[in-house]
């Protein structure tokens, strides 16, 4: 067993600010939010509008309440929502879709998990007191659970294009939608101008201890407003965690590239590793879900030889394992991964 | 067009009162049921028990609020059940599972319609704040949408067993149980004796005006009982109605089998049709569901054909008809509408 | 204890159809009404909006079902609708408000029962993120537990205004408003015009075995089909039970003012009567609430000697008694009542 | 008008966080919090828990969140809890106890704003289909809009002991608990101790910046947990935040005596004050409630005056004045501020 701190590649929600980063909170100027009077709050609100080229945003505490205010914002009992099978909104936000809104989800499964206009074209409901009323597409991107890829932006647009023709709303899961930016080269504000509603988080691989937010309309942020309070995420003097992600966004953008880097050299090192491999082919962004052979051992067996072995990433699935490069993991620290990883399966693939 | 009256093959759920049905209705004993004081409910409830070998049994209006107070029963907000995507409690049911209970479904999309243990093995959500619980399973016995096919007994002892072991709940929609029924020889109570609660309609093939009953324990139903209240489910002298199905339990079950007979016989006419085809192969029941070539015309377009030849089907999807044989409809409807099929199939294949 | 059948006060519920009403029922026609095609629920929906001087109407199974689907309509998660905290919809209703529409209640206590503009005048919420949206008034005439008393005409005209101005809608919950058509000369329609939406029973004053009607706008009726149906309130050929609620509308409206003469007979025995009285003040219908002096006994025991007496009652507090008259007591019955509940209560005070 | 900064007796919400807290924040130990890594937040967990004398506790962004969680904890839908009309938990939460749990509340109109053992006796509902079920009493301790009242010990013990003997929980919304135990000397877990779940704020007269804890037995908080992801209120690495509510809880309860002294001086001014009373008697803790006279003019106009002269006070009803007291207004501004509520009274009264 390492005696050294292990190398945490179970997530990109596990860094820690930098102390540049604590200065510009323990310095941040702060007011009542409730009151609508903390200027860091609201420069973090116009700085993320302006980003994603909406109206007005949202700061929230969470992703999964900024995901779950834009579903309230589209729907309401009695409606329903399409989005991929193994979405975040749909699958780790606690059944908040059915629980808060009373809204069904119509899921899709689609190969490679990235939705595309063919699966949507028939999964309009009938105008009929039979069904359900059919409101919203959720789309997300990067996909965490489709490997961290990213969406095509023309499938995107075209299925923004069908989705408006329909009345229905759009809403992105952009809790990385910066990843997507910069693996992809599309800014912000051209994704997010497909959709009426877009999700961000500074908690992930920006960096930010906490935090995320919600941008559209202003009208729509009106609304969003109301059901924030609602769900209990107004925060006094929000300053404090707002300059956290102020900070994230001038300062942890554009290095995400060396995450993406470091998650391709895991992923060469699974493509070598006997018994694992590339759960969702080629790996675009800081994500790398990774298959474990039956024959090889489980997934929990691979985490915990490699727990030993000073690395730690999550078993998400019998056989299924993820590791996420960050801020906090250094190009060293990854290549030590990356043999680690080859070592485990070597490893296991002998005594097996 | 036909000056005859139309041979009406939309649904089950169209057929009248026979004289008898409607003497029985008139001459029924009834009282308050709401103070538990209706000889005739509670006949039928009784009745209804015995049938499926369960304590207890509720009158409810419909087969949509037999199922709705099912899932109330074994689930709630933040859980989930897990049905097939066409499952009449998923799509039909105005969205009451996440309207009414905050429940979300999990749906599963199996080849041929029936779901089998291999599609459940890994769909129970691990126990974490992420997750919804899952909690329940539902099936629908015959299944409306898989071409009225009666579920495989094996396979669903199969997935009882599973459920049961895993802590499931399990929920049989049996609207057309008694088609199962009579189509396999298993016994209404031997199926029910896998389920947790067994919702059956005797406004479908039995041909009672109104009404439908939930059966389960003697404890889940007097939740029911609440559930049914909630619901505004409760009909005071209910036994008017009651004494039409007790009717249909007595009068109308074994001639299910005629259904069956006409069903089979309207699909040898789809078969022989040129451009129609049996949507989910071998009509088991009363049901039967039929695809048009797109080269054919639209399903819109055929059940207009089949009107003015004085034959009502029903128009489902784009390309998607459903024919159904019941009560009303003799067999020598039934051969008249067989032929009218095959007429209009070859009429609409020469213009093409 | 008497031989003869009770005679049961407990509530105008009890009724049961009359030879010439099932005779009605018996020759109904019908049809699949969820397919809009039973023509005696048809007829039945278009009587009651006419009687009622609305647009359209819906034909349900409960009371309980028309009111809930009034809230539905007018209010949904995050509102607010204000009421009597007496008032059925909020007593009597299994908690619907909040539980099938995440809508709370405001109650108000009026002295008396009787809800006038001076109640409401404060209990508008600010518009503001931490309040709810104050959005509809639910009125009850007959009032139920103020002593089925009515409404005085101006004061419900003043509290419509008022809501009308503020942007409020309003809901009648008329279970019992021919009893107040009949007692204050007002028309139905008259009432009527004051509300955006108005319930009515045909189970209760008039006598039929099962149903209800909710009324308003076509636009507001089509929304209530689509809230019926996800409630599981469709009825197929529901056209069985509308006849007899055709039948009550034709021949059992007049009548009541004998219940409401038969009621002044019993409330005039209570005050006679040693140990009770009038809870609300004089009996303007067929409601008599009866306040039980602890001194005297609990209403408990009052009603079992009453029981005893061959007299039926409801004990709907620790010292609340109601006493209801209807179309199954006569004159005659209601002088036997009124003389029980004399001797009763005398026994009861030599005792004490 | 002045050109001083005004002196903000809003609200206790408006506090800034002094320079050592901010040092306290930004030198925060932290993890991910989601993955139980914070140990800063650990930290405050455990210190909470300890100082309610419960098992464990659980930090949440908002004291709504708090309420919130607590209500989802006890009831359910068709459940019903009772609190004070005037609660927060009913008034400002924007409607949660219905939207999110589908609980029904049933409210009280105590004089003087406190629920005493007499208000609830005949609260509990009859166990019958008809009515919800009751499951929780919230008191409010002290009680904002009772003029910031403390509960007195011996009516909440006698509440808890009722409650327990009828089944029912008990939460404490303890967001001002802090100024209880200070104004009453019973401490915080003898208060605690008649509840199943305490509420409690950081960012109130603590004056963190932001956060609440809810705390209870460790079952009940293990639920909490879910119910905080599903609302949306995990926050990764928290003990940024939570730092700054452990700093308050080490070095601002004791001197809430200053903010009781300081609000007794405004109340004095009150007392003084032509046209303006105090709303609720006795000033007991840090806020003041005021009643403007009609004659003198409206809240509104009052609050206007104030602010000219340097003052900022809530207007919270046409007629209603709040001036709140905390951390950052000293006794020196409080004199001045009620050297000018005397005036700007003054100057009203001689124009009026």
């Amino acid at each position: 067993m390492s005696t050294q701190r292990p190398i945490d590649l179970r997530s990109d929600t596990v860094t820690r600010p930098s102390p540049a980063m604590r200065r510009a909170m323990a310095e941040a100027e702060v007011g009542d939010d409730v009151y609508g009077e903390d200027p860091t709050v609201d420069l973090l609100e116009r700085r993320t509008a302006g980003l994603l080229g909406k109206e007005a945003a949202l700061f929230v505490p969470s992703g999964t309440m900024a995901n779950q205010i834009a579903v309230g914002l589209h729907a309401g009992p009695g409606d329903e929502l399409i989005c991929d099978a193994r979405a975040h909104v749909y699958v780790w936000e606690a059944g908040g879709i059915a629980r808060h809104w009373g809204v069904q989800a119509r899921t899709i499964n689609p190969h490679g998990g990235l939705i595309g206009l063919d699966h949507l074209r028939d999964k309009i409901q009938p105008d009929n007191e039979h069904y359900v009323r059919t409101r919203l597409v959720c789309l997300e991107n990067t996909h965490n659970r489709a490997g961290g890829r990213v969406h095509p932006y023309d499938s995107v647009r075209e299925v923004a294009d069908w989705a408006r023709s329909n009345g229905l709303a759009m809403h992105l899961d952009g809790a990385r939608l910066m990843n997507a930016v910069v693996a992809s080269g599309v800014p912000a504000s051209e994704w997010a101008s497909h959709f009426d509603t877009v999700s961000i988080c500074f908690s992930k691989g920006l960096g930010a201890p906490v935090g995320s937010a919600i941008a559209g309309s202003a009208e729509l942020m009106r609304k969003a407003h109301r059901l924030r309070k609602a769900l209990g995420g107004g925060m006094r003097q929000g300053g404090i965690v707002a300059a956290g992600a102020l900070f994230a966004l001038e300062h942890h953008v554009d290095r995400l590239a060396d995450d993406h880097a470091n998650a391709r050299l895991i992923a060469d090192a699974i493509e070598r590793a006997p018994g694992l491999s590339l759960e969702s082919g080629p790996v675009e962004t800081n994500l790398v879900w990774i298959a474990v052979d039956p024959g090889a051992g489980t997934a929990r067996e691979v985490a915990d030889r490699l727990r030993e072995a000073g690395v730690l990433v999550s078993a998400l699935g019998p056989q299924t394992l993820r590791a996420v490069t960050h801020l906090d993991v250094s190009r060293g620290q990854c290549e030590r991964a990356a043999g680690a990883i080859v070592e485990v399966a070597e490893g296991m693939a002998a005594r097996a």
